[in-house]
């Protein structure tokens, strides 16, 4: 099982963005988009052993958090961007309403919102997973024996806070793909086809 | 250097279709926006070290063979899909009323059109560049030597005809990332990250 978490800093909480310019408007939903693309999809299928957790912490109601869950998705993922943003789109009007912090509304079987944090999130997957915070000077990729259920905690275009980072601190083993700063989605594409190498992959 | 040759076969060689619907109307130049990405692009930089060559060979008019060079790359190059299409329509524009097959009109500096055959790329890139043509069943990318120029052919989602595979044989060793079907995209965001990694990248 492989859970990945981005926390995306700028990220609309209500759907007031457009479709036609989602860098633009959306406080980068684009990003997530590619990540989602870049976690779950095959040339000719899909990872059922995948969960992601988007945490949007832009205007105007953070935190949501949407979680897709591969086990269960019925709904079908397409590659594009606008496609996903469609879905993501659909989660944050079902989540408009929402107050109580641990409520969790399912917006299709498979997709899930609620107004869970970054650290509700991450202290949520630390109960049965191994965690891993992507980041340059981490410790290689190729030096860690993965266990069969994984998660890594990556930042968007911005990164993380000194406050984010410090409370991974003791929690999230500090691991890198390379000494170059890499795109969100393409880290979770290297991850994927690494994982899939090893001899017994998560 | 690295160079990076996808073959399109449904791609649109007229700029005819919509960039508000790409899945369903371009013959998935979304794929080739999504290539451009990964093949480009790190957090907060550019590869000036790489090309990129498109071959177009759906309707109206195949070939169109669209090339983006790095070094020379004078237009910005924005994460999302939208944007990449909007550079794609301006170079098939650019491309409508070439007759010539070997003459190559430039779009923008660093980014130019020309009627080029996918047989036409490959000859050109053999002449200072290792070529690589990606195949699940190809060798380890982990067990290979890699020279300093590069080059690296992906099909698209439908994959390359037996006729293409017939013409790289003998000019092309068959590499793999892996034993699944991975999405071109994401085969070019491991590669990069993969070269990156070696002593003395390409």
């Amino acid at each position: 099982m492989r859970t990945f978490i981005i926390k995306a800093n700028e990220a609309h909480t209500r759907p007031d963005f457009k479709l036609n310019d989602l860098p633009g408007t959306s406080g980068r939903i684009d990003v997530l988009c590619r990540f989602i693309n870049s976690a779950f999809l095959l040339s000719h299928g899909f990872r059922k052993n995948v969960r992601v957790w988007l945490l949007l912490y832009g205007p105007p109601e953070p935190p949501k958090a949407i979680r897709f869950e591969g086990s269960r998705l019925k709904v079908r993922l397409n590659p594009d961007e606008r496609s996903t943003a469609r879905l993501i789109v659909k989660a944050l009007k079902a989540g408009g309403g929402l107050r109580e912090p641990g409520k969790e509304v399912e917006v299709y079987p498979g997709l899930y919102v609620s107004n869970r944090t970054f650290e509700d999130v991450v202290r949520l997957t630390l109960k049965n997973s191994a965690i891993y915070y992507l980041h340059e000077e981490g410790r290689p990729i190729t030096d860690i024996r993965f266990s069969q259920n994984v998660a890594f905690v990556l930042g968007d275009h911005k990164g993380l806070s000194p406050e984010d980072e410090a409370f991974l601190d003791g929690i999230a083993e500090r691991v890198s793909v390379g000494r170059k700063s890499y795109l969100a989605s393409h880290v979770v594409a290297y991850i994927n086809i690494f994982l899939d190498s090893l001899p017994n992959p998560p």
